[in-house]
């Protein structure tokens, strides 16, 4: 038995973490203080920890178990597969590759009907902004602050957090804007009419000054995700189409987290009838189980590259069990209805059940979201909008407010001050209720910061 | 039924063919000319391909199925841990990465005891080189011309070879210096000897015309792979290991391709008794069977992380339906003593069996390698050593060869004048004999382009 912070450790458990402590070096993370959480299962939305109890998964994990842990029938694909085959080199055809991009194809909007798989969402946004560039022959990419597209070198530098500070050496053609935020508005706005107009105007003026010649690409979560869940307008992203045509930009909309089911459509894009040029994806496309992620291309695009090489890839592109598992888990979200759950459980649960706790905890200051991806931004003031945690950082409050999560048997996901709210699309009713029964109860905590 | 250039293929073939030129994008090519083979299965050093042909396979897909296909150990071991738990996120432990992280940090050289999980190569050398660059506060980084070293930004970019050229914009920090090569010599040697001093000298005066101080890393391939198999003597890779040590310089082995048996050892650069700082994997840690890479760290490298935050990471890091598989793979490896397999069918079968393909077939122009790991040199004339097709290109002569490989049932590797011989690592006497039949068929058409 081993203690760790807040359980005694199966023997099993004991072993996985102290041989995690000797050998294995984390994402994101200064190694000596950790203490991580051995899991040990999971089902639905479910997890168990190394000393045996069941925690409700407010996280998905990291935004990515959208059909829930362990589906059987995903399980059983992957199971099924292996058995078959499981590897085989890009540049052969193979009936699982070949049935994945089919479907993904099918759902995606537009022409954007060519599939180009990698292994996660970093790569997927690398080679996205590299068929930007050699499409439109410039070089520069422009993406928001308050953004996250993954932690290789080009994607970390598109990155508008501070994960990209210790990363950015000023050499990766990236130019950042501030995107609409209309509760921490960069434009005084007091309107989301106003926030709209404004944050267009700004991006014009941007592209303006950058110089529409220099500019590849747009990138843009469709909806923001670690960054704060920022739903935008619709109008907001008609207003960046609009730009990118005027001026030859390709439009990247990334749903590595937006993706497949998390917002109530396949698509995060399809809440707003907007059309990009790539759309990149990880995550939701196999919920994880394999990792996977590609990128949707449009007709242009892929015709530019019908006779001309296209100077990219990767060993295991449109690996077979990666893509038997995706193919299992978009008919099953299919035949299930777990899209079309995701999105009722927004609207009649979540949604209403936030706004609720909302107006009873001083500490949370706005909530916002649809689907299964909620953000409660929590505050120490309502009427300054003080945060609780500042950007780029963390706080007793904060700390204190996850520990009080945790106790009552839930596994929350927050990012500085906020606390998302991003369980799997699968998530029932009674469970949903469950985990703002909790969460009432934990934010007592973070009430108690609050000096209003 | 469809026609493809070679074949009728079964309905469910042609099946996959269609949708595959329907909807999947390809690894570095014109789509549009692509006719790519269907494999529909696989078992131990063969794949069958849409038409039900059987190919031996000298391949191993993209060198990386080391333990052979559909291994019944990692087949049973990926069905268990899909049904007990596919996937955490990172900043959780779990059993099977703990396992993984173990066994690994068992087999590498020295104290790289600490390992950061990956989902591929690129992106082991993105991060590898990430740790170098704030390990030493140095940005700039060196490795050699006929190189490769992954497809994403920074990793096709520290590449030599020209699958960079379409992305060297110039801004990536990264110098190219020539390595040893002998039989086409850039210090006019004559002899191994002359060979390694002076492509040390060379290294040495690089480093000193760079500037020493602004140099964060040396990345090399131990054994040089898909650019040529080069194997170099234990005193050149001595000698960078001193340089890197005089100048303060990290030294990445990547072993992306060579590690986990391809050489005959568990990493390459046992071979030559030298200690790297950070060694890059892939491929061989599962063969591929389910995507995973990583990077085995020095504990001088792993501490300067123990209180600082390592700005890196990715949703997958230690998959543990991947790490599962790595875990079946190293124990059935070194239960069924496949490296040393791999080691004496390359001492016993493979090096004389080539030597002697080379004495009777006048377009081989040397033969190279160790282990499973071996290059043909082709050539028009051994005189002039004249490449069979040019550097960055093919040429009817080896599409010819490969074609009448593929006739005879052999699944070649082959880049640009070279074939490479890299069969699985449990290749048996008898299978890498009836590949080197193949081998002496087929070359008389490369006999027939020669001059001499």
């Amino acid at each position: 038995m081993t203690m760790t912070p807040e359980t005694i450790l199966t023997p099993e458990a004991a072993r996985a973490y102290e041989l995690d402590r000797r050998h294995v070096f984390h994402s994101w993370s200064a190694q000596a203080a950790l203490t991580p959480t051995v899991i040990t299962a999971a089902e639905g939305c479910y997890v168990w920890d190394g000393a045996g109890n069941r925690l409700l998964d407010f996280s998905s994990m990291l935004v990515n178990t959208n059909i829930g842990h362990q589906h059987p029938k995903v399980i059983a694909a992957i199971a099924e597969q292996a058995a078959k085959l499981c590897t085989v080199a890009p540049q052969f055809a193979n009936d699982a590759r070949s049935e994945a991009a089919r479907l993904i194809a099918e759902r995606t909007p537009g022409d954007l009907d060519t599939i180009f798989f990698t292994n996660g969402g970093a790569d997927a946004v690398e080679h996205a902004i590299r068929m930007a560039r050699l499409h439109t022959g410039r070089y520069k990419v422009l993406s928001r602050y308050r953004s996250y597209h993954g932690g290789t070198e080009t994607a970390v530098n598109v990155t508008g957090d501070p994960r990209r500070w210790p990363n950015d050496h000023g050499n990766t053609g990236t130019v950042h804007f501030f995107g609409p935020f209309l509760y921490r508005s960069e434009f005084d706005a007091e309107t989301e009419a106003q926030e709209t107009d404004r944050a267009l105007a700004h991006l014009a003026r941007t592209i303006e000054m950058e110089g529409p010649s220099t500019i590849a690409a747009i990138v843009l979560e469709s909806v923001p995700g670690t960054a704060g869940i920022m739903v935008p307008t619709t109008e907001y992203l008609a207003g960046v189409r609009e730009l990118c045509d005027t001026h030859g930009i390709v439009f990247i909309a990334d749903e590595v987290m937006a993706g497949f089911g998390r917002t109530g459509k396949w698509f995060a894009i399809e809440n707003f009838g907007v059309i990009p040029d790539l759309i990149t994806f990880a995550k939701g496309v196999n919920s994880g189980y394999v990792p996977l992620g590609g990128v949707a291309i449009s007709a242009a695009i892929a015709a530019t590259f019908a006779d001309r090489v296209y100077p990219g890839g990767l060993t295991y592109s449109g690996h077979p069990l990666a893509a038997a598992a995706a193919v299992a888990t978009i008919n099953a979200m299919t035949e299930e209805r777990i899209v079309e759950n995701a999105a009722e459980i927004g609207e009649r649960v979540l949604g209403p059940g936030l706004r609720e706790l909302a107006q009873r905890h001083p500490s949370i200051g706005e909530v916002r979201g649809l689907g299964v991806f909620w953000a409660v931004e929590l505050v120490r003031d309502r009427a300054t909008r003080e945060p609780l945690a500042p950007y780029g950082g963390t706080s007793p409050a904060m700390n204190e407010l996850v520990a009080a999560c945790r106790a009552r048997g839930l596994l929350p996901f927050v990012n500085f001050n906020r606390l998302h709210v991003v369980p799997p699309c699968v998530i029932t009713e009674a469970e949903a209720k469950e985990g703002l029964a909790i969460l009432d109860r934990a934010l007592i905590v973070a009430d108690a910061h609050t000096t209003s």
